[in-house]
């Protein structure tokens, strides 16, 4: 009985660990990033770190066009790191095509993790014909 | 027939009353608010009123998140009986326990009509999934 | 076969210019406009323009309130020409009665090719009900 007893801290400890899971469920994220500001970046990429730890096994893709294709950018990103992180975890980065021919961006600018879809509001509309769920990002 | 024709007028006050109801159907619908400025806040409240006068048995629940949870403070709150008479009408408020922690902020600073959810995020999905309609509150 | 030849030119100026359709499906979209501002405007403008591109066969509903209403305004108005044209492609464009009493402006001082709808936001909920994917347009 003592050593169940000496176990109960430990027990205490994974419940609180464990406690932030708050589904297990697949469920399919498709954010809209249109927003450039940095600050908004940093809530954001907090923002999808606390989805997959309250819904580890959910499936996120992240739609920037606008200014929020500068959250892929290369030059000067305090974010790459945070970023790859995400995309190991399975977090999806799309970079709108129609922006880049807008903005005269080549896409060597941005990072090879993201992709490109050649419409940000076509991709948004045809994943929530799929099913996904639609969460505007930012302020 | 001369006391028909007294009633017309009442008649049509009443249809007058009556005219702002569109939809009598009990729509499910779930608000993000993520900004914390307070005319935003003022013209919100005011669209949830015009909601529950256009339809009546509409279902409401507001999810705030980021700077959105000031609307629910206690100190200096401005809307507290809007926020009142709201929630007796049947709109939930609820506030994002991961915004808690990241602003280091304590329950007991939140009017006691606010409820929490683990993830604002998660529960929008979630809610979605179950059939509400999302909106994006604010400008 | 130096006539085949001849015509390979014309052929990838033919794919060039259809390569941006990216659906042919009759997609169903609702975007809420709640901002005034005239920049974010042609943004939209051009927006819905790249839609129609990709998407030749969308449907596309633009509600506007709060202060999204001034697109559809007839003073001092840079984009009439370019609402008239997306109009001719059936693009609908609606203003909220709501915000018209709470701004006190009249109908008539609105582009006659804009609708009204009693609530913004019920109607971004019924079309959404009816299988319309909502997208937050702006920032």
């Amino acid at each position: 009985m003592r050593n169940i007893f000496a176990l109960l801290p430990l027990f205490f400890l994974f419940q609180a660990a464990q406690a932030q899971v708050v589904s297990e469920a697949e469920h399919k994220i498709i954010f809209q990033l249109t927003e450039g500001d940095s600050e908004v970046h940093k809530k954001f990429i907090r923002q999808i770190n606390n989805i997959l730890s309250a819904a580890p096994n959910a499936h996120i893709e992240v739609v920037t066009h606008g200014m929020g294709i500068d959250l892929l950018k290369i030059e000067n990103n305090p974010y790459e790191k945070d970023l790859s992180l995400l995309t190991e975890q399975g977090v999806k980065f799309v970079i709108c095509e129609n922006t880049l021919k807008q903005r005269q961006l080549s896409k060597d600018k941005f990072l090879s993790l993201a992709g490109f879809v050649p419409s940000a509001v076509l991709e948004l509309v045809i994943k929530q014909e799929q099913g996904w769920v639609y969460i505007k990002a930012g302020g």
